[in-house]
């Protein structure tokens, strides 16, 4: 059925196939040369065969269940946050090796999750275990992770673009991380305010200040160096677009750098990271359209002693579905690019 | 011809009329009470019909010129910066209104201009008498003045989102204002990079902190205060839309100050103003796609002693042609709203 | 309030305002010289300001009610087909004009609607007074008319696009119209699968052969003819774009014609009709976005001994509202143009 | 480098790798398990790297060259119709297989190119061996060939829609072919006309029945029946979109059939062609977006006689690149499917 073979065949169950995240799995895996989805689950389309449903991946001979029922090496989990724990502890506890692309393990404390999502986290007992599933900061430890929470879209994006300036130390405590997204970021059947009549030619900013993502990025961002946490001011907007995520991020200059001291600063940072690299003019998220890449751009302005750094990627790819599946190459011991390595669709 | 009369009609001259704000000038102008263009200029189309260079205006009985060839009594010039101001000197220095849409009289220090644009300022002695056009700071300057700078569509978004907060002293000395462009901004006929494949499904950043209108920005908002110059770093965006700009504008705060402080600010900084409205939620560009309202919307980030402020408008009305036509109606002593009375069209 | 007056000012009442067909009514009456709104209906909006509701009407002073609570001189009722007949009823009956902007008073037979609407016609003994509302063919009958079925969208461009031909007799018994639509056809709030990232960057067709435009384009093209009804096939597609439809349409030449005389036929047809232009090329939907100008373009394909005919237009304008006030304007006898005579949103 | 391996690996050379059909073809070839790119060839940008030119190839390590400087097993010819015969030429005589992507070899008669290209054919001499490049209706004698004409993009599309009809005998000699692009048809840097401000929220019709691809659906229509030649009138439209093709094709049937027996005679035509599917319902141009695969909806319109045909695809793959390389598969003798077994990007 696959255009490629494996030695050995991992089996993969998706939980919630029908949302976007869950779907661009499917896509992704289409050609994964050691992985294959035995399951896949969804609730109001359970029943249906996939191809039905989702006419691209027709090629599929997959029925989708109400629950996972095969034999499974992983789990993706693609449920909305809050949800999801409940479904992935099954899993967790027999030892199939989970990756939860919800938000529910994302924050290592609790009351942050009770704080942003408005309830009590769901399971924090296997809160400790989680690892945060970015490779470019943790790939070693999501090697031997059996829980990955894989990142959100935002985060993937902004963290990525500022993580080597918090690392050398050379910017402040602020950050603000003004962020653009593709309309599948609000997920599939969000229903009123996404209609195509009313969102195209037009941009909007919505949950300012007060985005879910933005303990987060401070999470993650803080954790790359001593002192305070950061305080990090975090504006997403809609954009008229499909696909993609743009984050421009601003933090003041601790010290004068020069523009070539912070290239080589990324430069060094990203140096083993097969799937984000730094380019040398502003880069656009059409350079990431349906694959696995993040681009990454520093830029010093001078004259104000600030560092602007832009981050690009595809919120369902990098930002979500592929993230997931490199998370699972490296928790599954095979090559992290395995069934990621292709170029964007360009134009 | 036209639907409504007035006791006096002004005559009004449009060189060139063949890039954007001119044939958007012309758009507007066609209801205008007490206005009517008498001569249009442009190049490359000289000697055509303006309804046959552009169906939208066929109604227009009126032949593109190479010159302006009748008597006016208001010019606007839509030239390319640096080329406009040689273009108005005549009929400045003859007492005609002039309203340049170009940057050539917007910054007042021609050091400045030499910095951003690269040249000598080609009229230096014109800038003293050039009022900056934002009716919102400056009314009553605008009411009395022969020559008058046009805003760009980038400054125009952005100082009215943060005026009303500079102007109370909330606000500290660094601004960041991240801004989000319509493709039409670029221009018509801009070549090489517009194009629709390559454009569409992607955002940019482009100039990131040294595009020409940060000085502007720069120089209008430190106006409004006593102290230092601001400090702006100012990133724009291209989304894929025709028309809009979202202007996203970050400062710390100087005070603790609580949104309903906030709201009131705005509230009183723009209530003799009819084309800036204060907005409860944030707002979309889509409400004033093709109409001459300013929207703005202040939130505290009370976590991190953040301003964000948000401003919206068509690039080429309120940022460009719009304001052009508001100001003329300043200029000639009529009423402000003249002609630029219709709601936006939506969706 | 509005920019300009007239000595007599009609009393307009809108059903259903909270539609496409309504929401976009009250945006183009606003500055009409002598009509105003004075009440307009909305089910589960109403008690909503107009402007809290629709961000971009907000210079109206309007409550959304749930019934007409005013004095009325013209009712235009913009409800779903079936529902809106029994809500124009009592004001029909009361002698107060009414717009019927659904599909209820269209087709001239009720067994056609039951056939293609697959109810009972909720009020067939009105039907015989109905005119259907196309000026460029029924000017007179318009103007005398109390009860105007306003035409379809996709009906008007492509009666429009063929009409000269059928009535100068060059053509065949056969027509297949293929038409394009923007999203906004399908009305706001329609839900499932017109979601942005859906119908963005995609185009279908829909109900093949099988919409209920299909027997109005039949009817109102063969009444301009002796013989047989024709066959019309029609064929409605969603191209990503909000407003605007193409109607390309296809009609053997019943005898061997030349593009100059099918010009003058068509020139000749529409030269006292102030909102149909014959063109010299083929025209785009863009240019009559957001205004009430349908472009007609006649082309014959001599290889073949085709007639391919395009008439383009916004469908919320020309298609809807726009078409409603001009039906309003001749009904009331005042310029048939007023309110409406301005140039489409270009670029 | 790449991800997976062959035993063999042939080499292939692109000729002007800077168009978009040769980047896409750089695209598709990227994981192609038995052929890889040896050499590019572009004008205006050789001596740059791939991946400076185009940021999405930058995993590619090649140079643009001005010809191609390496040997090669198969060449694809992406240059304008009427340079591509000379450039192939060379590689033709010399054995090596050679597949053009440009006109030059796809009609058979000579006199039907100066025709339509309004010049003499470049080299009618080499035009008896050059074989169509639709696998669905020529297979064999693609496994045959050494010269290759790959199909338009429009032509692949309705010829698809419209073969198994044509080829069972039950439609007549008319056929009306309306077919929608996305504006990577127009190819890269085609400049005036295709700016983002001007095609966005547009529709128009160009070339009205005088387009250069309606000989050639003619031409391979034709061929499928005994009788005289088809008369096929042929209408491009532009839509707003990047890629993608929908081929809406009409024709009398020649006799009474049912849907079911149209669809059985569908299914049968294409039950052995991997990239064409029928579809139970109308396809969506985005269900092929990115991938090698056309979509077929044929339905019958009972009440008028008429086939209505529906095909789409992605012009840039299935109607350019993709199919190159699928007929490269079948010229090697290798898995038709070879790099070209992966999903549509959704959404």
């Amino acid at each position: 059925m696959h255009g490629y073979n494996s030695v050995v065949t991992y089996r993969v169950g998706i939980i919630n196939v029908t949302g976007y995240a869950g779907m661009e799995s499917a896509r992704l895996l289409w050609n994964h040369p050691a992985a294959r989805i035995v399951a896949a689950t969804g609730r109001s389309l359970a029943g249906k065969r996939l191809g039905d449903a989702f006419p691209h991946l027709a090629s599929y001979d997959l029925e989708i269940t109400p629950e996972i029922d095969a034999d499974v090496d992983v789990v993706f989990s693609a449920l909305p946050t809050a949800e999801s724990a409940a479904a992935c502890e099954p899993f967790i506890r027999s030892g199939v090796k989970v990756i939860d692309i919800a938000a529910d393990f994302r924050l290592k404390d609790p009351g942050a999750f009770q704080e942003w999502f408005g309830k009590p986290h769901p399971a924090p007992d296997l809160l400790p275990q989680a690892v945060y599933g970015l490779p470019e900061l943790n790939r070693e430890r999501i090697a031997g992770a059996s829980l990955v929470a894989n990142p959100g879209c935002y985060p993937a994006t902004s963290i990525l673009a500022l993580a080597p300036a918090v690392d050398a130390g050379i910017v402040g405590d602020m950050a603000i991380v003004d962020a653009k997204s593709g309309i599948s970021g609000a997920g599939r059947g969000t229903g009123g305010g996404f209609g195509y009549s009313e969102v195209n030619e037009d941009v909007s900013a919505y949950k300012i200040a007060n985005h879910n993502h933005q303990p987060e990025i401070t999470q993650e961002l803080s954790a790359l160096r001593e002192g305070p946490r950061l305080r990090v001011t975090f504006v997403p907007h809609l954009v008229p677009m499909t696909r993609g995520i743009h984050s421009t991020c601003y933090m003041p200059l601790a010290r004068q750098v020069s523009q070539s001291e912070v290239d080589a600063i990324y430069a060094d940072f990203y140096r083993q990271s097969p799937f984000t690299r730094v380019t040398a003019v502003p880069p656009h998220t059409k350079h990431t359209l349906g694959n696995n890449m993040c681009l990454v751009y520093p830029k010093v302005d001078e004259r104000n002693g600030m560092l602007v750094a832009v981050g690009v990627l595809d919120n369902l790819v990098k930002g979500a579905a592929g993230q997931a599946i490199e998370n699972m190459n490296l928790m599954l011991g095979i090559d992290q690019k395995a069934g990621l390595d292709f170029p964007a669709l360009y134009p």
